[in-house]
């Protein structure tokens, strides 16, 4: 498992190259807002494209730039339900201008919509945490596991993201440009890698065995294996649902816990289920949740069983200034009624299928599309190489549909559209993916 | 130095029970909103007060109880501007409903809100990197501080509190219940133990000498002292300006950096400037802010010089997908205006020496009083026991005021009205702070 570390760190290296704009490879054509913004946030600069766009407005599944062009937003899983939906923006501005403070103070706002969120998980996970990110909330999580468990292994697969705090980019490897894994965590391949003939399943157990394996070599005693059940940053593994149970119940039998890191899954994208773990039939220990969770507006927070926060609690207090607050709340309620009341659910299981339909019929014609993957509408094309991916992604940006790149190589497409997406939308996709391909050496 | 750390722990403990309420010591005055967020938040609730309030509605300095009861908020630093600033809501509501997007794309609301805050500091730390916590802020900036010096040794106050992340709650000894200090983290004691005669400057020097020794006895490199300049969670000492310059020399001088956390006096509340460290003339490394930079709008950020932030980035790609958004900038931008327009930092150095002369003149008939401290609108008045702070803190909220507690041993009266505050309500509090004591045992 030694060498993957390093591949895995390469592997990101290659995605961040290929999306990403680079100022040392900037054009003569002057951006004055572009060099604002790299005197302003410096090395922290991280904008896409070889040329950067400017955004002026958006609104449902559109972004408007400066120059009047409007861009098909089918890269967001952050404003979920479309760009300034017209229920969470009130939502927002009713509750900033009656109330905004801390959870040190009651407030029903805040409890009504913790029992509207607990209704979506197992009944065991009855405590929930609201934290402002999703870093912060697998950070907490990472730190239940420890007490928990009394150790400090960690499983996660190669390509991970989990997050940007100190401990978790410790266990992203995809965020790590020249680091190695540090002792205690050990990565495990995504779960793409079965034998002809083999499950997928019977790989992704036998991958667990021999981390679990590796972390008793190394001394360390199991403290989670951290699962985006999607396998986002991996390059999009969805199927069968199912293939998680069996590594699952090893983590559980190795006495670790299972922490489903749903900040890209979650909420209802993959059209099967509200929640990726939930398409697999299993049931975590720790659920955490970010991205889609207000529709844009900064909230996230973590669902776990109360004997395990509750240890937690015992040596350390935890409180979070902005976590929790009543506008936060409101915006996350918002999100939860839009997605009941238009049925998003159902509509990304229904659209999410029509746009893998549609690029199998382009994959028919062209062998260059290796795979078409995904759930709802959390898609990942696989094309035969990575420039190839880099040379479509600017190539639908110059058709005006905007989407991204994953996986270790950076060759997968990764395409999630707002939930609200419409079968119109859908198709302008699938058009704009087919004259891109035919256009693309 | 070894002693201190337990002693730090004992103390956040004696916080905690002092002025929050406590599930096992419940009347029986059944609450059934207190029920649903025991049952909802678990182990991790944390609520004020032997009886918590439930707040539906606030308003400049004025908090709205659900049973009609008002309540002058002089204990939040958050919605420093006042609750619910019609400025703020207005900007957050209008660029809500605009755009609200992450820093991959360019906008040009984020770039002027980056220049405005710039603006504000010392002309060398000209990269701004948004997040959503302070938390998240001082995590990245320890991990800056870590790149540059090559070391992890860190320098923190004996009752320091600079967040919630897991580095963050290692050097946060007021967040610890039964933890010790880790091995690379010392603790010196808060800048009030000057022998008599000596001076505050000699005596913290001569901590931070100490403190540099005992972490290199310990073989770590001294990678930075993480300082609130107003030594909130310490007990409150402002003074005299200047006191931190030999200590910060001195880190210096170790190959370390300063941090500044201004997460607490930072954006104009101590009056004599915008920021804390600024009182002192210093200059830091790395400035991390946070709590009032949105009044409520969850967001926070750290500024540093290019350098630092370079070598960071070599290592680690970091990204924050709510940091920067233009709806947190819109409110930030609304902050700074309304601090301008307002003359919020003349404001609060006017208000807070007159709340300060009027509890001086209590004090001088009232020897409990054993000290009245602060800057601006930072306000310590340290009694002479824990209990009797408790006592008051909780007989000022049945005469309808808000306040806490601070210091080691949470004998502090920590006051910090909003910018806003009038002299009527300085006045009010005052009055009520004297009914208050009259009453208290």
């Amino acid at each position: 498992m030694s060498d993957e570390k390093h591949t895995g760190a390469a592997a990101a290296r290659q995605i961040l190259e290929m999306n990403a704009f680079d100022a040392r490879a900037r054009t003569s054509n002057v951006n004055p807002l572009l060099e604002r913004r790299l005197a302003n946030a410096g090395a922290a600069s991280v904008l896409f494209y070889r040329e950067p766009i400017e955004i002026v407005s958006a609104r449902g599944s559109w972004l408007t730039a400066a120059d009047g062009q409007r861009y098909l937003d089918f890269y967001n899983n952050v404003q979920s339900v479309g760009h300034a939906h017209p229920r969470v923006v009130a939502a927002v501005s009713d509750q900033i201008a009656r109330l905004n403070i801390n959870t040190r103070y009651l407030n029903r706002v805040v409890d009504d919509y913790l029992e509207a969120l607990k209704a979506k998980f197992p009944p065991a996970l009855s405590n929930v945490v609201l934290t402002c990110s999703g870093s912060e909330a697998n950070d907490l999580a990472v730190r239940i596991a420890e007490a928990a468990s009394g150790g400090a292994g960690i499983i996660v697969t190669e390509n991970a993201y989990h997050g940007n705090t100190a401990i978790i980019s410790a266990i992203s490897p995809s965020a790590m440009k020249r680091r190695d894994l540090a002792n205690h965590v050990v990565a495990v391949p995504a779960p793409a890698a079965a034998e002809p003939g083999g499950s997928i399943s019977d790989a992704f157990a036998a991958s667990m065995t021999q981390a679990i394996e590796e972390l008793e070599r190394r001394g360390h005693t199991l403290a989670a294996f951290v699962c985006d059940s999607i396998f986002s940053s991996d390059g999009i593994y969805a199927g069968p649902p199912g293939f998680l149970q069996r590594a699952i119940a090893q983590v559980h039998a190795a006495g670790g816990l299972y922490i489903a890191d749903e900040v890209q899954p979650g909420f209802a994208r993959t059209g099967d289920a509200f929640w990726g773990f939930a398409r697999h039939g299993v049931t975590p220990d720790i659920v955490t949740m970010g991205k889609p969770m207000g529709n844009g507006f900064p909230m996230a927070g973590l669902a776990t069983r109360p004997d395990l926060l509750e240890r937690f609690c015992e040596d350390t207090g935890y409180f979070n200034t902005f976590g929790g607050n009543p506008v936060a709340a409101a915006a996350g309620q918002a999100v939860l009624d839009v997605i009941e009341t238009e049925q998003l659910q159902e509509n990304a299981r229904k659209q999410g299928a029509h746009i893998r339909d549609r690029i199998r019929d382009l994959a028919a014609q062209d062998e260059r599309i290796v795979a078409v993957r995904g759930a709802g509408l959390f898609i990942g094309i696989e094309l035969c190489r990575a420039d190839l991916a880099s040379n479509v992604i600017n190539g639908l940006k110059t058709r005006g549909v905007l989407i991204g790149a994953a996986g270790r190589m950076g060759n997968t497409l990764k395409v999630r559209p707002p939930l609200t997406s419409t079968a119109d939308e859908a198709d302008l996709f699938a058009d704009r993916v087919s004259e891109t391909l035919r256009a693309s050496a």
